[in-house]
């Protein structure tokens, strides 16, 4: 993988942890209860956590949230999705998105790529 | 069900149709492709179509398309989504489209209404 | 004010209460702690709820959510919000929306001018 | 054409109007400032009034503003535009936006019929 | 505050400018007259320059467009914003834009912490 | 041109073309399918191939698609179309996009001077 785009997803990831620790010390009621928002929200019901998370993904390829899709992709594959499937989300993704569906989707495949390879 | 709620949504149905016929009469290679597109994102594949749809569902949820809503809440039924499945999809895209998703969910409970319930 | 524009808006009232009651009747776990995040986000702060609803106003109008529109028109007015404030703040949608922000203005003086006048 | 479908736009020309007054009326610098953005936008320079117009249609299919699609497709006609550019507008409008913009599609299309009937 | 963060929004501040200059250099009447535009949408009216500034911030954040967060924000601050309104800002944006919204209001943050500093 | 606007412009480019690759390689049969949707919409009909790029690139401004706005302003020129042509389509995206398209606005100027400059 690509060092440029292995540093771009690593940003991503350390951003959004600083974001919520700087949103929780400064004590954003509204987004603690949001954190239970998503909790609840993906937590497994009639549909697993794997569904609801490409669920999410689908919907991060159409708008085009980077973040989104490098967290979504990343509890999908911890609920257990397969490679497979993550792609036919981005399919499904294209049908909805068209032209710049595409270029959501050679991101999503950038955070396939980081999340599925051995770490060194 | 509202009537006036019940005429909206055939009305949907009835657009798509008309409109459906009038790009294959005006020779729209474009749609005529772009309706194979949809052929192929929604098959069976590692994903089976009812959680496909499910996918879509949740887009149309986050960018409010009401004609999407119905036509794959009435997809995802067909291929054997539940309502309760189908509840939660609404309640991932309310994770992911905040307020406005709300609104959007009022339409999707009457498409899932007027496709589960009995027909006169 | 013209009857049609009246029954629009009476209907997206009338929705929003419905969806209302069946999210909570289908216990909807999600869509009850999001009221929550909502009742935070608008609740007093170093900025007025006037000021709030205000500022999703603005939002509502940039991505024209009619419902939004409505809801937060009225709750600003209940927050002493005045004509003229409403006014600006659809100004300011209209810098940030360009044309199809003057599409949406046109909703947003229509519940304007129902949230306003005399109810019969 | 169907009578709701021609009330359906003759409602979006009117309110066009009355808000285009209104906002006159309530002596909007902004709205009045952005009237000078919008003839200078559409005026005819290296581009000709009729591309112009076409690609504000694009735009409009593919964020799904039906006011905008209905004043853009006027426009281009009056321009000189003819049905087939608009049709093969509106199948850019499908590449760049997808399914959602198969949706918008309808209503382009039944703003091109009304717009190039006889008037009764 | 990290020097890749402080880079990226000095980087968003320099394109401003020399796309700004580009624009007036290439005679764009339409952008001359959006200036126009944009002065009167946020001079004080109703609403002092300060809520006019946070209202487009809660839209910039809503549609996750960086540079006018950061642009707002640096306004919000000078027209007499305190942290505290802006981070109210940020969580009526969350309200309104759920998971993506938390996304953007980490360049907010970002931002935020930029033009609050003491500058070297 | 500034070396790292030439380096962002550069790594679009390698991405496109990786994922385009990829995709080809996992024999997505949506993504090819895809593509001919998107050769059939701007293959040389009513409207020249030009105008239909700058009909994609006013969506692309207006929805802030970089990759979108770097590939139809390539193809624009391409095609023939002129530097004051592409400024014209940014004219239209800008007001039909408001403020935000004023940020869109600086990357495509960026991809303008990339394709028109010679190259070393």
């Amino acid at each position: 993988m690509d060092t440029k785009d292995r540093q771009e997803i690593e940003k991503i990831i350390d951003d959004r942890k600083k974001a919520h620790h700087a949103l929780l010390l400064k004590n954003s009621e509204v987004y603690k209860t949001f954190l239970e928002v998503e909790r609840k929200a993906f937590s497994i019901g009639a549909l697993g956590k794997n569904h609801k998370e490409l669920i999410a993904l689908g919907i991060s390829i159409a708008i085009n949230c980077e973040s989104c899709m490098e967290w979504h992709i990343h509890q999908a594959l911890e609920a257990g999705a397969t490679e497979r499937e993550i792609l036919e989300t981005i399919e499904v993704g294209i049908e909805m998105g068209g032209g710049p569906a595409t270029v959501s989707s050679r991101f999503a495949l950038k955070a396939l790529e980081y999340h599925t390879q051995e770490k060194p």
